[in-house]
């Protein structure tokens, strides 16, 4: 099942849809006799009401018809970021890729070191953007905006001390994330929460896969491009701690709640680490892929210039 | 003004309510023709519905008469942490006194150096706790719990890009919070927020100081006993960035939203510097005091033992 948050044309307000057959179709109370309990007006309230109301409403996003009636083609309404406004900042990882770990501690300086435990920092709401979103970029603010690819986990039954072997029985599902960086503000203020943090640093989307349907979360290309050329390309089977180990480590006494989010962390090619190092631009074209879920397309666009 | 959430003898709903002459008043709605739009039911609710239903509250408060029949004995309610569920992780601040900033790099074999710019972090909602409830402790999690005394800053005003001059204006009010700290984890993990983000490790009370009574937040002595046992004495005006200096930094490319919830960072004294170190053991008692709030008290209790 694809769920996706969105606008149908000319209007604010967000719905709850399903994406087949390239088409979206907006999940509504079918009838008031056959829903018990409220209706879920969004992707978090349906994630939070638990597996039995996920059950219901996958076989009503499955009995819709998809006519020109019911449905609506992708190109004409607008998608947000599957969870807009989550209820907690969205928990990254860094260097969770050999090969970046690699380069980042070659560029900076530091010491050639794989982490021996995941890496752990957060992105509020106000960051989060849908995945065709603008990049803002305020020069004032930062001159490094950098990218990184990243393959997204949403909790669905929450939980602490979660072990690895039962780790995948709590994920919802999957999204991409583009993990937007400032990496002149991340080395300023020494812990990376302030770069990783400004007003659309966060493209998300296009929609959120469940997990029966993404599968192995550890064998998907993962892919970058800035202007069509290709800057990242890896698989997260390349990941030093799987998404399972990541959720145990995560959770060890700490709860995890139904839709979190939890960005996986990028593979080589950011940047920052190149060399030269290369920043975005003003007006570039950043596409993030991961097989199996799909594309975010996010342009940079210079604001109080 | 003295806002609390709390829940009344044998009831489990949270109400909000305002503290004077040392009892606790229960905010409701007067009568449905006098209160223009929904009633605040929560302290977050009424910082989001902002300055005009402020007001509209304060004179409600104030025009209460604190009588037995209308108010309670605090000793008879159990407070809540003001804002049990914020909407976003609390920010934090990191090295953020001088003597602090030096203490922890000489403990941490780190060059000793003075912030050039805040040191920002997170914690989750899962960790915040009320102002006299326990802090767990799980030797299979961590075997370094530490402390840290915080003056922490309530938004009102929401905003981007905002001037050190104007920041105050931004502020709702104050409140106290213990930024506990598993200090294995924080090294292990490298970023910081694992290590502060367990459950139960942000203590938050015992009330919420409107900005008004509080006045001016670079004046207030701040203090922290273990058993009785003064291990942290100091003022906030030592302080290296201002809480008006950490709005800007923290604002600049990054909204803040009525109800964020800023830890403006502790002084000298924590547990891991000392000579030998000392960490909080099952049975401690934390009392964490910031003139002009008050005190919050929590005691360490071993779990899963």
């Amino acid at each position: 099942m694809k769920y996706v948050t969105c606008s149908l044309r000319n209007e604010t307000v967000r719905h709850l849809g399903v994406v087949r057959e390239n088409r979206l179709l907006v999940l509504r109370n079918p009838a008031a006799s056959e829903w018990p309990g409220p209706f879920p007006s969004s992707l978090l309230e349906l994630i939070e009401a638990g597996p039995e109301v996920w059950r219901r409403m996958q076989a009503l996003a499955e009995s819709l018809p998809v006519s020109t009636d019911t449905s609506h083609p992708l190109e004409r309404v607008r998608l947000h970021a599957p969870i807009p406004q989550p209820a907690k900042n969205i928990v990254c990882l860094g260097r969770n890729y050999a090969a970046h770990a690699t380069e980042a501690a070659r560029a900076r300086g530091q010491e050639i070191k794989v982490p021996d435990a995941p890496v752990f920092f957060t992105k509020p709401r106000t960051s989060v953007t849908g995945p065709y979103d603008p990049i803002p970029w305020d020069a004032s603010v930062t001159q490094q905006v950098d990218y990184e690819a990243e393959l997204a986990v949403v909790i669905g039954v929450g939980g602490k001390n979660i072990s690895a072997a039962r780790a995948l029985d709590h994920v919802f599902g999957y999204t991409i994330i583009n993990d937007v960086s400032a990496r002149d503000l991340q080395q300023r203020h020494m812990q990376w929460f302030k770069g990783k943090s400004l007003d659309g640093f966060c493209p998300m989307g296009p929609w959120l896969v469940t997990a029966d349907e993404f599968g192995d979360p550890q064998n998907k290309p993962i892919s970058l491009r800035v202007n069509g050329v290709t800057k990242q390309s890896a698989s997260t089977a390349d990941m030093i701690f799987s998404v399972a180990v990541i959720i145990e480590s995560l959770s060890k006494g700490m709860t995890l709640e139904p839709g979190d989010i939890i960005s996986t962390g990028t593979p080589e090619g950011v940047g920052f680490a190149r060399t030269p190092p290369e920043y975005l631009q003003d007006g570039d074209l950043v596409e993030t892929e991961v097989e199996g879920i799909g594309v975010i397309r996010n342009r940079v666009v210079a604001e109080n210039q």
